[in-house]
């Protein structure tokens, strides 16, 4: 064996270490999502504790991997393509690491929210719309362990779907402020709740991006699709960030 | 002169051209928040559309720092510090584009909100957070560029004083919601600005983490000071995230 081939292949398995705590972190992720969501919508302040007490794992674990990146870097001195690939774990980390973040904060809001007026059918809303997010996040994990830019691409497209139940939530919580003052405190949490969830798909979709990035050596053309409807009805929309 | 220096002051060399742009880049964003304040404070939709068109220029500076970052480290294989300082550059760009973003998103929502009831003294109030955090971020760029830890600790505790200025406008939009349904529509694009002038604060914190990780060799062990109000007052108040 030449010395090219094993100084390769000993980046290769730090590589994978390193992508095994990815997955570990997208998995901790992943269920502090649903954990929130349903915690919020049952009104479990048990299971929300739980999600709140859970994130500091992730922030742990993100910690590791930036430190283990440094030491792969500094010991392999990776050249292009691999070096490439171990910024992209620091990125990816820390995109993770903000939406276990938007996951904790949706989980103090179920205490929050506990002692105020239930806004129908909201809660339900906002669960279906975590899900949707958790699964964009497993496969966009699933796209970067097997390098596929097509369900990355497939991943940000559905990114709109996430703007959609966004905007169909905010002309919602305008219609129940405006119909009794009682329910204008709620629905500001809700709303938040709401818009973080929004933002954890944007979060994924830049996971997407850096996957689409690293297979094709390019980042995508319109990164984030446009879910703007301020010219339509400026009213009840939302500039995107 | 030995080898040693010469790669030394090389990396030097390369180091100092990378926080150039790193200052560029916290330039353009302080003039983006204060551009941006300015424009929703005044109603100025031309300058808004302004901060809106400038921020492309702020997303290419962080991905040419980010590239620049690469060949760095690619071309002088640096260690322990050195390497610890090129990694904090992707960190300090990935939050100046964060900023960059919400200051956009600000200036978007001056456009919304122009046709809308002007809600009292909440546009003056939203301007003097946001040059409080641009002041935040102004030193804290120094703090990097002078490796000034107690400088940067200093930012970390008037973070403090944004989270309490967002405290008191959310108190402030409850309140003129439940005045006049006419204002709920207005205060939601208001109460978004804010949190998101908050969040542009926890993104200057966030550096200065990053500064006194640099200089000390650890990071604060309270990184994010809490000034979560929600035992006092659950109905009036927000968690941190």
């Amino acid at each position: 064996m030449s010395n090219d081939q094993h100084i390769a292949s000993a980046f290769d398995r730090d590589l994978e270490t390193i992508q095994a705590q990815i997955m570990k972190m997208g998995g901790l992720v992943e269920e502090a999502i649903l954990n929130a969501a349903k915690s919020l919508e049952t009104r479990d302040e048990e299971l929300a504790e739980d999600v709140r007490n859970r994130d500091r794992a992730i922030d742990l674990l993100e910690e590791q991997i930036n430190e283990e990146a440094a030491r792969v870097i500094a010991l392999r001195a990776p050249t292009a393509i691999d070096l490439r690939l171990i910024l992209s774990v620091i990125k990816i980390s820390g995109n993770l690491e903000r939406i276990g973040d938007y996951a904790k904060n949706m989980a103090k809001r179920t205490t929050v929210l506990s002692g105020m007026p239930q806004i129908s059918g909201s809660t339900a809303a906002l669960r279906r719309m975590a899900r949707e997010v958790e699964r964009m996040l497993r496969d966009v994990l699933d796209s970067y362990i097997q390098r596929d830019a097509d369900l990355a691409q497939d991943v940000m497209h559905r990114d709109h779907d996430v703007d959609q139940m966004y905007n169909a939530l905010f002309r919602e919580f305008i219609t129940f402020m405006m119909e009794d003052p009682r329910n204008i405190t709620p629905c500001m949490h809700l709303h938040f709740i709401a818009k973080n969830t929004e933002r954890m798909g944007d979060h994924v979709t830049s996971i997407a991006e850096q996957v689409i990035y690293l297979v094709t050596g390019e980042m995508p053309e319109d990164p984030r699709p446009k879910s703007d409807k301020t010219s339509v009805n400026p009213e009840y929309s939302e500039p995107k960030e």
